[in-house]
Formats: C-alpha cells, sequence, structure tokens
C-alpha cells in the first residue's frame, strides 16, 4: 500500500527572515508521518498574496492528499490564508456562523480573564471569522478558528501558527485526516547509538538489504539515530528490518531500540528504582536541569540542581575546595568528580551529574581547548568522569555536553 | 532598488518526519535578509531524487539570484545534492582535485583527534569530493566540502546540513553572494514591546501609513515585535519608519528599539553597572540559567544559581523556611520573593531571579491553575514579584516564564 501523501505550507515573512524560528514544521510532518502520511514538502512562504497562491499551486499539483496550512489566520494585514484558498479554489469569503461563535467565545474568555468587558468584536477580530465558502471551522485553542475544505481530493485545512494553538487543536484534525484518506500507521524499526559517528554507522550497513526499507541515518549531539519505515503487511521488509537491528545490536553501541530518547530511558529507569538525580553545571548553566524537567511528572526523579558558573559558584553552593580548583582548574576531572559528589550529598540525591567545560568561543588554551568537557556522574558506590572534546560553537559544545551528561547517566543506571 | 531574491532549499527526509528538527532555514533566511536579498521561500523536501529535481525546477523558474541547498553532501546514499544539480542544470559530477585535497585533509584531522591512523579515504568519504562540472569547492568545516555554481543567472550554492558546519561556512560565501548580486543591506525599524498583545498593536497601528515599508507584527513568549524593512534611499519609507517608531514608543510599552532582544538588554545593563545576576529556578528547571549563559561572556555577570524543583532542594540550597512553604504553598509570592531574595544572597549577587510555578499538564488546582507563575527578583533595594498566567502547553509556560523574569530583571535595572 502506498502511503497517502501529505504536504505543509507554513506562511509567515518572519519565518523567512529571522524573526520567528518555525516550531509547527517539525511537529506537523512529524505527527503525519507517524500516522502513515509520505510527507513530501514543508514550504515556508512569504506574506505575499501573489506568491502565496503560486506556492498553494505548486503543492496542489502534486495532489497530495491531504494539505496543510499553518499561519495567516490572524488578526493583521498580512494574514492572507483564506484569501489564497479562495483565490487559488475559487470558494468567495463569508462570514461563517460558526466560526463568528467561536471568536465571539474565545474574545470572551480571553477579556474575563484580563478583567475586561467585552464590546462586541473589533473589526480586527471579526475579520477571523471569515472562511472561504462551504469550508468548516474547527474550534480554537486562542481566538482564531481553522477551517478544512476539499478540494479535488486534497483535504485542505488552515491552522494559526501559533505552535502552542496548532499543537492543541492537531490531534483530532490528524485522526479525522488520516481517516479520510486510508492512511496507515507504518512499521517503524528506530535503533538510536551513541559513541559512533554517522560514517561508522553508515560502512556498518552496507552489508545490509535495506531496499525495500525507507532507511534513514540521522546525527545529531553525538547521537546516531538509523530508521526504516515499512508497510506492516511486507514480510520482506520486516524481515530486512529484523536484519538491519542484529547486525547494528551485535556490532555498535545501541541504546535505544524503542524509539525512545535517553531522556525518556533515563527518566523509565529513574523512576524504576525510585532514584533521583541532581545536576552542577559550569559551561552548561542550567540547560542540563531543563533537559531534565522537560518532561511531565518529572519532579518525582529530579532533585534540583547547582549552577555553578564561577569559582566562586562552585565554593558557595557546592563547597568545591578552593585547593582542587587552583590545583587542576576549574576544567578538569578531579573538579567534575568533586561537583557530582557534592550535589549528590547536598540534595541528597541517588545520583549527581555534573559539568564543566569550555563552550567557548573565548577562554581556550592549547592545553585545554574550546570544546574540552569532563562530565561526571556520582553514584552509590562510585563517580565516573568522562573526558570529552566537542565540535563546533558555543552552542554545539554545551548541547553535546547534556547529551554525554544523559548517557553518562543512563550507563551509571545501566551498570 | 529591487532586493535581489534568494530560496533555501533544505534536503532531508529526516526533516519532515519529525527525526530531525531544522536549525538551518532559519539561520540562513535570517543571514540573507540582514544582508539585503529578499527571501521567496524556504523548502524542506525529502531524499528522494524525482522529488529533488523537481523541486529544484520549481525554485529556479523564479530565477533567484541565489539558491542555497543545505543537506545531501554527506557520505550515505541519501545524499544527494550533487547528484541532482547534475540532473537538472547539466553539469556532470566528477572528482574535483581542491575537493579530494580538502576531503583528505579533513578526515586527517579527524582521525588524529581520535587517535588512529588514516589509511586512504572509504568509498563513502571520497563521494563528498564529486562535484558538478564547472562548480568550485568550498572549504569545509567538518569534512564534506560544499560547492558553488552558476545557473542561468542563478548563483546555486550547496553546503552541508550539520548546521555548524553550516554557520562556520557561510559568512564567507554570503558575503561573496551579496556582492555578485549587488545585494544592499537594508534600514531596518525594529521596536519590541513586552506587556502588550499582537492585537493591541495591530489596533494602534491602524493610523499610520505603511504602504512603503515591509512591515510585520509578531509575537513570541508575552513580546511583541515590530519591524519595518526599506530601502536606505527611500526618504517617503523613511519619514513613515519615524511615525511609526514614534506612535509605537509613545502609546505602547516599548522595551527595544535597536533590535536588541532582552537578552542582550540585559546582558549590556550588567556589565555596564559591574553587577551580576543569580537564580532560583523551580519550574523553568534551568531554562533561566541556560538562557542567561547562551550570550559568549556571560561569565562576566551570572553569578550562579539553585534548580530547587522540590521543596527539598528549595530548603537545602537556599534555606527557604519550611513553615513558608507550608504556610502559602511552593508556587506563591512569599516563596518567589524568598528564593530570590536567598539566591541574591547565597551566591552574593548584586540581583537575583526566581521563578516558581505550575508548568502542568499535572498539578494545577482550581485556586492554582497550570500556567501560574510567580517570578520574584531581589535588589539591593527591594525585591520585586509579579504573579502571572501564562497560557499554552507545559513548554509554553516554561518558555514565557523565563521571557517574564528577563523583563523582571531588566526593569529592576532600569530603575
Amino acid at each position: 500500500m502506498t502511503r497517502p501523501a501529505a504536504a505543509v505550507l507554513l506562511t509567515g515573512s518572519e519565518l523567512l527572515d529571522g524573526r520567528t524560528r518555525d516550531r509547527n514544521g517539525y511537529y506537523l510532518g512529524a505527527a503525519l508521518s507517524a500516522r502513515g502520511f509520505a510527507v513530501s514538502h514543508v514550504l515556508v512562504s512569504p506574506d505575499d498574496p501573489d506568491g502565496l497562491r503560486r506556492d498553494l499551486r505548486f503543492l496542489l499539483d502534486e495532489r497530495p492528499a491531504v494539505l496543510v496550512i499553518s499561519g495567516g489566520l490572524g488578526t493583521t494585514h498580512d494574514d492572507l490564508t483564506a484569501e489564497t484558498v479562495d483565490a487559488v479554489t475559487d470558494r468567495p469569503l463569508a462570514d461563517d456562523p460558526a466560526a463568528v461563535r467561536m471568536v465571539t467565545d474565545a474574545t470572551r474568555r480571553v477579556a474575563t480573564r484580563r478583567g475586561l468587558e467585552l464590546e462586541g468584536l473589533l473589526p480586527e477580530m471579526a475579520r477571523q471569522a471569515r472562511l472561504p465558502a462551504g469550508s468548516r471551522a474547527i474550534e480554537p485553542a486562542g481566538v482564531a478558528p481553522g477551517f478544512m475544505t476539499c478540494h479535488d481530493g486534497t483535504a485542505i485545512v488552515a491552522l494559526p501558527g501559533v505552535p502552542w494553538e496548532v499543537e492543541a487543536m492537531w490531534p483530532a484534525v490528524l485522526e479525522e485526516l488520516a481517516t479520510g484518506a486510508g492512511a496507515e500507521a507504518p512499521a517503524t524499526l528506530s535503533l538510536r547509538l551513541y559513541g559512533w559517528g554517522e560514517v561508522q554507522v553508515a560502512a556498518l550497513l552496507r552489508g545490509c538489504a535495506t531496499d525495500r526499507l525507507r532507511l534513514a541515518i540521522t546525527a545529531s549531539c553525538g547521537e546516531v539515530t538509523v530508521t526504516a519505515g515499512y508497510e506492516r503487511s511486507d514480510a520482506a521488509a520486516s524481515a530486512q528490518a529484523d536484519a538491519l537491528a542484529a547486525t547494528l545490536a551485535s556490532a555498535g553501541p545501541v541504546f535505544s531500540r524503542d524509539g525512545r530518547g535517553v531522556d525518556q530511558i533515563v527518566a523509565d529507569l529513574l523512576r524504576g528504582r525510585g532514584a533521583t538525580v541532581a545536576t552542577a553545571e559550569s559551561c552548561t548553566g542550567g540547560l542540563l536541569g531543563g533537559r531534565l524537567t522537560e518532561l511531565p511528572g518529572s519532579s518525582a526523579y529530579v532533585a534540583g540542581g547547582a549552577i555553578v558558573y564561577s569559582n566562586a559558584a562552585k565554593r558557595a553552593l557546592l563547597g568545591v575546595p578552593a585547593d582542587l580548583l587552583e590545583a587542576h582548574g576549574a576544567v578538569s576531572a578531579p573538579v567534575a568528580q568533586s561537583m557530582a559528589e557534592r550535589a549528590r550529598s547536598a540534595l541528597a540525591a541517588s545520583y549527581a551529574l555534573s559539568v564543566t567545560g569550555i563552550a567557548g568561543p573565548d577562554g581556550g588554551t592549547p592545553d585545554k581547548p574550546v570544546g574540552l568537557v569532563f562530565i561526571g556522574c556520582a553514584g552509590a558506590g562510585e563517580t565516573l568522569v568522562r573526558r570529552h572534546e566537542f565540535p563546533g560553537d558555543r552552542a554545539t559544545v554545551r548541547a553535546w555536553s547534556v547529551v554525554a551528561a544523559l548517557h553518562l547517566l543512563r550507563r551509571s543506571l545501566e551498570r
């Protein structure tokens, strides 16, 4: 069975010129893929009437089963989605009674929260209830309703551009789209490795048959992810996937075979043992703590942490001895060990992670270059310390450090 | 003068199906815009030979001055950029001597860093040196060289997909492209407001003439940004921009008129006074500290912080009194005040920010709903505490909290 195609059009000049970093393309693409669509494009277009029409036509020309438009439903002059759908599919705009009710109700909710009285809709607000003829309004999460219409076999769905509104409105819409298109969630093999480069993985897989798989190898922050999608009914594909998984698991440092990321694995291991983790961060400045508390319910296993960016903070919050800092420097294995052990004890945690390094761009020396990071993990019996030299700029070094710390905790928990 | 057009093509199925969150589209678009190009599209396409050809043709059909392709230069079977450029522009692939040298040198550097001996290039590596005829190799930051070629008036540039490699290779390439296309960096008015919604700003601007401006209003985490781009030589546009700025500044809560974000403003204010800031974070779990240490050189003004996700951590690291927690609950103004004051004192900082709230999805009550966040800022003379109710999901509440904390610090510093 071929997967039905889906395309995504993101509108907004601010997404093209650096004002806003898009979140919806990633989110919508991931969700469509997981539900059985083949995502053919994510196209970001500026708020320009002619350009939007041409781009909408380009995507419709491929006749995808689904076309999701995000953005351009708001109150300002450059919100053009309804007009563009009208122009391309010949569906004149009119006040949609359901949408009028939705906008009015939502505006009233916002007004009440701010302690204001609603005295009727501003023209800017009412604009959001003008929909292409024959479309169905979708209940808004914020104020702007979405809409859905069908054109030459393509279900066109328009959603707002605000990410949390998209994420609130989307699941019900996706289920309806998938049912309508007969999309079948694919089988997916997903293996993650830590400690090998992409090229080593690619070389290992040269010996595997993969012609029936949608194979992809991606690398991020020192992790390599190998995924292979295939139809559930395809026995030959399933056999190829099994062989691939066996090859990787026997020769490579596979840490996940079920799609879970290291965050989730660490969370599950900690929770399963009733254990807690504390953090002591220098160059990551809190990012590791931020990452550990990203998952809902993380209060069950995150004890807390210390951000000890300066030597003074290392002494004040954790009591790292001044002579240790003096003798080895802040970026050293003994200091990483001390930070981890002292954070563990100060926060009465089962484990503690420490990160100390040189994220750059300044502060590197020939002995201790930018990218040098020591990571410690203190447990009940022992403290592991690892030395890394990460490539890239400040943000990259910090991101790799966070991932390396999570993996060191994972290894400690798996021992 | 019309701005030369630029388009960006990002290749990689992993960018479409949720495996990897793209960073390059944002980065390249922002840089092109700031240097005077009009970015017409960012198109993300899967690693599919036919699709890539069609998409490359679609973008070339518009005859942009510049087309930047990112991704698909690597070692694996789904790296197809050179092949696609060959197929669409009829430039057969061949080993490029400069590229062979670059790949060999880069591979040797990586091998040396890992303590390995280089015994010649694997076929996967050599593949990266096969370039379309007539193109020029671009020195790699990692291992894969980029290339540049000209086709029917469009400068086609191919770069790797790894963000830090792109960011290292790009500035020199951009300058060459801009010079070649005669791009002139535009004048840009940029005002940022905090405390108003997008719709209030739009209503205020209804009275302003903006027909000669490229006006955009965007909202993110409680901030609204109004930007207007125009040609430096256009006096009428310049007058419209001045009037717009005056209207906003007199009626709205403008905090930035020079393009700086709140991060940079706070950093500059702290640095200018030789002041430092500490943090005490509950629901943000370290994100605020991570944000404050994002800028290079932040060690000059970040004293450190405490991640006090649990009540036990609030007591252990900061000494927040148990009876205060008991009487008011962890999410309360008195606890926010105590956290800020105690972090300031523990870390001997000039200022300290605290965040305590309910990020959700669980833990909300009718009295203290999900999204309720108290933010404190302790300074020498006084401690400010603000109560917020933020909309959205866990990630959104945490992101808005970080921004609100930065603004509270800004206000304290500006008093």
